[in-house]
């Protein structure tokens, strides 16, 4: 019988001892100048970071805006990476896809099943059957957008005129719809006055959490409050890939300064 | 100085006399025994299915789902659509986007800029700052999701438990954004009785209906609603693309049908 994906993440966290996603959102712009800008190097880039983490890391977040910016070029390199991580490591494709049943079927394979990734963001707006096709094999999981890390955020997911808010309708859906136990939330690091409430009416349901770092979310509250009643693992991306001088070597440092801080926080 | 996307739209519908959006949702499962089922057939047929209907269809909607299943190859052929209708026509990239602003920025450059889309869909959930990205340059367009067609679109929104359903915060948002009258709304045809109420508080703004057709919307209201105070069109994929024996002339007819169908009510 195959392994739920809450249960794989929950495994690979304790055997790492690690709560960090490496976010992957590659931008050549921000490469040093001992770095060439072309494919073959973004690429070589990508498996660097993963070859010289993978030890100590057990997820990592490709970023799709950041390849298919690149356009088809950039989407093979968004083919490659899950075979990067030789299965040592779990892969999220943070792609915030989300459409009718019909057609999120399509992405669910494309993603999922083609690319071979093991979850993916997705949005919440269209409702429970846009979920779905998401979560039918139990050993791939989904992480629903439900209160986001952006300025923005709370205008929809959190507004005044809500009797039920639409992030806690969205957290009764997810916990309604984790059956097969592959069901996650996104939950930004920059809403804390709001995680306490929502980690008790999301139990168990691990969390991804974007906007520690350059976002200015809290690393101490996000990894206490999610890794109460559940597994929390939090997101940095350009806090690791431009750490100082951009180096492998500054890059590999800055994730285990990360690591050292969420181990002395666990 | 540049023409405002809307006023685009508004143009080319006026110009053809027409409202209908042919949805290119290819599938090889689906082509007839007589179209060979690889890579070059399915650019051929996207290719074939533009050039027979340019004449008098205004606008193609590609579902990004079902070239992406297909990889970076399907994306290849992605990157080619808007270059097949020779700017007779607009394109609207059906992505369903939508991000942070610093990642929404990068799917804007892929999808507006770089392969060139006249336009794109997007999902609101995240926000007013996760749309703006997107609505930088006026001759390009996006449409937000407000009211979907889909059976599980009203759980978020339209709840009952909210003062202000969310689609209608959504229209508001969207109309406060409009200021380079480039912002449209996605209303599925299946959402009838709403239809009406809605138009009143999205004045203006160009819908995108989707939902006639396979999914069972009604043509005639869409269009009459739409219509009244803004330009509506109506996108057809599935009773297009697959009418009778799956033969461009097949397709042509089914197309032409529509045409004839939502001229007769305007």
């Amino acid at each position: 019988m195959s392994i739920s994906f809450n249960q794989k993440l929950e495994d690979i966290c304790n055997r790492k001892n690690n709560r960090l996603c490496i976010g992957l959102d590659p931008d050549m712009a921000c490469f040093p100048t001992t770095r060439e800008k072309n494919f073959q190097s973004l690429e070589n880039f990508i498996k660097e970071i993963i070859s010289e983490t993978i030890e100590f890391c057990p997820i990592y977040k490709p970023n799709f805006a950041f390849f298919e910016r690149y356009g088809s070029k950039g989407f093979q390199i968004l083919e490659k990476i899950k075979e990067f991580t030789d299965d040592r490591a779990l892969v999220i494709a943070d792609a915030k896809r989300a459409d009718i049943g019909n057609t999120a079927s399509k992405y669910a394979y494309a993603i999922l099943d083609s690319m071979g990734y093991d979850a993916i963001t997705i949005s919440p707006y269209m409702g429970r059957d846009s979920i779905e096709p998401f979560i039918k094999n139990k050993s791939k999981g989904a992480f629903i957008l439900c209160l986001t890390s952006n300025p923005g955020a709370l205008e929809i997911q959190n507004n005044n005129d809500d009797i039920i808010p639409v992030y806690q309708r969205v957290a009764k859906i997810a916990c309604e719809l984790n059956i097969n136990n592959n069901i996650g939330l996104v939950v930004g690091a920059t809403q804390s006055k709001l995680m306490s409430n929502l980690r008790d009416s999301s139990t168990g349901l691990p969390w991804l959490i974007p906007g520690v770092g350059v976002q200015g979310g809290n690393l101490e509250t996000s990894i206490e409050n999610s890794n109460r009643l559940g597994i929390g693992i939090v997101n940095v991306s350009r806090s690791i890939l431009y750490a100082e001088d951009g180096s492998i070597q500054s890059i590999v440092n800055s994730a285990l300064k990360y690591t050292k801080k969420i181990r002395s926080i666990l």
